[in-house]
């Protein structure tokens, strides 16, 4: 070892992830059943809604090998674009190769996601990963059976297909085997993030076949049924705000350009910089705006960059984001969880460090929450001092189960925190369920679990304002519906007397006879009561509800 | 958007690093100042002493500019083996080419961290690396200067030079500037830092030259003097044990052996592997031993790598790892802390999952412990119910110092789990540093961050084990010291009177004029004296101390 000189070699990018799968959270068996599925999922629902298409959408779990109960195998079949054949052997064998690499918000993890899963596969069970697919375009099916080479980071076919189609069926479907854990809680855990995806979702039909953890070759079925089918709106490329940019960045921007001049290449590549304010920038920078933009020197680089930085722009356009809308977050809640009340808010975009951003969310409160809640609420924990707030936390549509407690989205409606009681007046032994969807083309994770969001000012104040919004709305019907039981039992000793005073009075008002003018007292009656509703606030609506 | 085909691109390893920069630890400026630190100077350490080299190590951070007080100058040298220059430019130029791909135990994280390091200036300053470094054997010293190109993850060399030695130094200095923070918040880190690891490496000279926090151009000097010439063993390359590897490294290694047969392929490639086991473990595989590896197909690798899992061995060596070892752990221990008391223990080499690891530490208690502990302490807290529990963490000789409460250390030496009170006789208002230290070649870290280690069954019992161990040493010092303080008591009260009680006696047994015979008067003093000790059982060095 004190021989002096060290010896150097260069590892594949397959090879470094094989070594460092916990990056991408294959940290262990159990853990791998759930990435895996999640990776799968997040790929079927990226190759599907983005384009248009209704999302179907199957998951299959099962135990294929007895005498290896521990090998798992993960299918999943969807109704997407399908990859085109040619694509195949790279988009799943060859890492940091990937569609992913966009100026827009998406699903998934680097697009690393699914290689992690089949480099898993691969050196746990030693089985290849295998893959149908056909686009709306192509007559045929393709099929490959493939595996990493993870020394040259290259795909291996290893068998290879193609029929004509009978339908016009396009899509994909996935299937590997791993080794894993199927326990109770591994179950749990894929449940109920099929759960909470099923509620942002309702546009999409999700089937899920999970094999029983007690008895062999029994299996479950979770069926979330398309409930409506409007899609969210699709996310567009937009160019990058000149804020969301580093140096680095800058330069390799400045390599690729087409633009003759650096004014040019400013008002081409950036959105929010039009001539007057490219002019000042430069200027500021003391560049020649004529000056073509691979002469700069390092020197003319920094300035530009710091002229860039120093200058003020409109906020980065939302056109790249994809939020899900009240609308749906509504028709999701009312879907999965049946409460008594909802209600939505959304915030109007913003940004920070140029990156645009937007907050919505929804309140859910009564009839059937608190029993639905048991199966989905997976990390939640009941606080010492009520009420039981159950947040379903979600980043640019993915649910997010782990590290709960250090989110920004808990930071804000921690009961311990947030005035639930004081201010918003529930009850200690309400239970509420708050959504809240984050949406960016960067989301600021804390680490790289991808599976907490960091406390930025500017995503915590927008968050604050969502949750003040969403408890305002509760109070207000919480307070209502107070005051309508309240009315209620006015009204109903109120009406309890009508009838015999409107008897009473047609009586004295009939045809002297002393009986009651049948005519007259129903007009009466109806007259007394319309006063009694007006003297209680109460609408007509309200009264008989 | 809904165009129907996405398309695909291949990323390079540094623009994927680049853009994941979070994945090494540069998260922010703040984190930045301190990750780059921590990078350089344990490259400078395993460059050191792990070639038989007593480090001497400066870091000097600095802020240059005037006019960019946020860019951070961090310069670290050392009097390491230094870098052969046909390998500068790759080894900090490119991503994913480094000497640490081995199997024995190492600082660093991936052999990314340098640079990381070196990208994150790249994109936040756009100021290249600088490097001067001499082997032993070379008679010059080499400069470079450099960049990576993130496109093409390569070095791009802007300049270079090499003068002939005039001294017989060898080593490195490396130095780059960041956008960084220098807060106090960030000071003491990067002082903590230092502190810790000047504990652990007593055979190191450290000096560190930080900026003043308040005052511009002022700075403080931490200096950590060598107090020992002692080494600890370094670690030596060992062949993988078999319950190590995973089906993928098996096949890798089948790959690239040199073995005829698949049964000097065992008993070649693998630890722990004889003949009579390789033998059994191929009869179970259903294997001929006789076959070339290279010829065994996919079911019978699978058969093979089964059996060798169900196998029994040997646990691995533990020659791949370098321990720290007691006396200098006691030393670091004395020089930065000085306490009255230390205890030190080491376990024996122990195993998981096939990785070898060893757990060992001190406690400390007493002195100036306390004050001392204040400077160090950064992220402990003190528990509610005493005593207060100061750890320092270590995992491969690196001081951890975020995410200490899910750390497997904490969980076993946690005031309110351990019985620091009940069974070790603590007081409430003591104060106890244990270190900690954990070397294998795989530590089981908590997910990527490496600041956290997980809780493996068999490492958590070696570090009860070891605290355990530690705090019986601690209580046995107290409770002697207590004993110890009563006799000495009891003992001034008897010494009180035996000059007076001897004199008497010396007087009678005397030249009878009623005057005491001095050599008598000596001699039974001292006999009177020695009773008395005997006694209260306190030695002549303890009633004395």
């Amino acid at each position: 070892m004190s021989s002096g000189v060290e010896s150097f070699r260069q590892l594949s990018p397959s090879e470094f992830f094989y070594r460092n799968r916990e990056i991408a959270g294959f940290s262990n068996p159990a853990r791998a059943v759930y990435q895996t599925v999640r990776e799968f999922i997040e790929n079927s629902l990226d190759a599907t809604e983005v384009h248009g298409i209704l999302p179907v959408i199957t998951l299959r779990i099962s135990r294929e090998d007895p005498s290896n109960p521990d090998h798992i195998t993960i299918q999943v079949e969807d109704n997407g674009i399908g990859v085109p054949p040619q694509f195949i052997p790279d988009a799943f064998g060859r890492v940091l190769y990937s569609s992913k690499y966009k100026f827009r918000q998406t699903r998934g993890m680097y697009g690393l996601g699914a290689k992690m899963a089949i480099l898993y596969a691969q050196l746990t069970t030693g089985k290849p990963f295998e893959i149908y697919s056909s686009t709306r375009k192509t007559r045929y099916i393709y099929y490959y059976k493939l595996m990493i080479d993870v020394k040259k980071n290259q795909p291996q076919i290893l068998e290879l297909a193609s029929w004509e189609k009978r339908s016009k069926w396009h899509g994909t479907i996935v299937k590997l085997t791993i080794e894993g854990e199927w326990s109770r809680r591994v179950r749990d855990y894929v449940a109920v993030y099929i759960k909470r995806t099923a509620i942002i979702t309702p546009y999409a039909d999700i089937t899920a076949i999970l094999p029983s953890v007690e008895k062999e070759d029994e299996y479950e079925v979770l069926r979330f049924p398309r409930v409506t089918s409007m899609l969210p709106r699709p996310p567009k490329e937009a160019k990058p705000h000149p804020l969301g940019i580093d140096l680095e960045m800058l330069k390799m921007m400045i390599n690729e350009t087409g633009a003759k001049t650096v004014l040019s290449f400013l008002t081409s590549e950036f959105q929010r910089i039009g001539e007057v304010t490219a002019t000042r920038i430069l200027k500021n920078a003391g560049i020649d705006p004529d000056k073509p933009p691979r002469t700069l020197d390092d020197d003319e680089l920094q300035r530009l960059y710091k002229a860039m930085r120093e200058e003020k722009y409109w906020a980065p356009t939302d056109e790249p984001l994809s939020p899900i809308g009240e609308e749906l977050i509504r028709i999701g809640l009312k879907e999965i969880l049946r409460p008594e009340f909802i209600a939505t808010a959304s915030r109007k975009p913003s940004s920070y460090s140029g990156h645009p951003f937007i907050v919505e969310g929804g309140i859910a409160y009564g009839g059937e929450l608190a029993s639905r809640l048991d199966e989905i609420a997976q990390d939640s924990v009941k606080g010492e001092t009520g009420p039981y707030i159950v947040l379903l936390r979600y980043a640019n549509k993915i649910p997010l189960l782990y590290d709960e407690k250090t989110d920004v989205m808990w930071s804000i409606v921690d009961p311990s925190k947030f005035p639930w009681r004081s201010v918003y007046k529930l009850e200690p032994t309400d239970t509420v369920a708050v959504l809240i969807h984050i949406c960016s083309t960067k989301v600021p994770y804390k680490g790289v679990g991808k599976e907490s969001v960091a406390n930025v000012e500017e995503v915590e104040s927008e968050v604050r304002l969502l949750a003040q919004e969403l408890a305002r709305k509760l109070r207000e019907y919480i307070q209502r519906k107070k005051r309508v039981q309240e009315a209620r039992q006015k009204l109903s000793l109120f009406l309890r007397y009508i009838p015999e005073v409107a008897a009473s009075l047609a009586a004295i008002a009939g045809n002297g006879r002393g009986t009651p003018d049948p005519s007259i007292q129903k007009e009466l009656t109806e007259k007394m009561r319309e006063i009694a509703l007006a003297k209680i606030k109460l609408s007509e609506y309200e009264a008989s509800a």
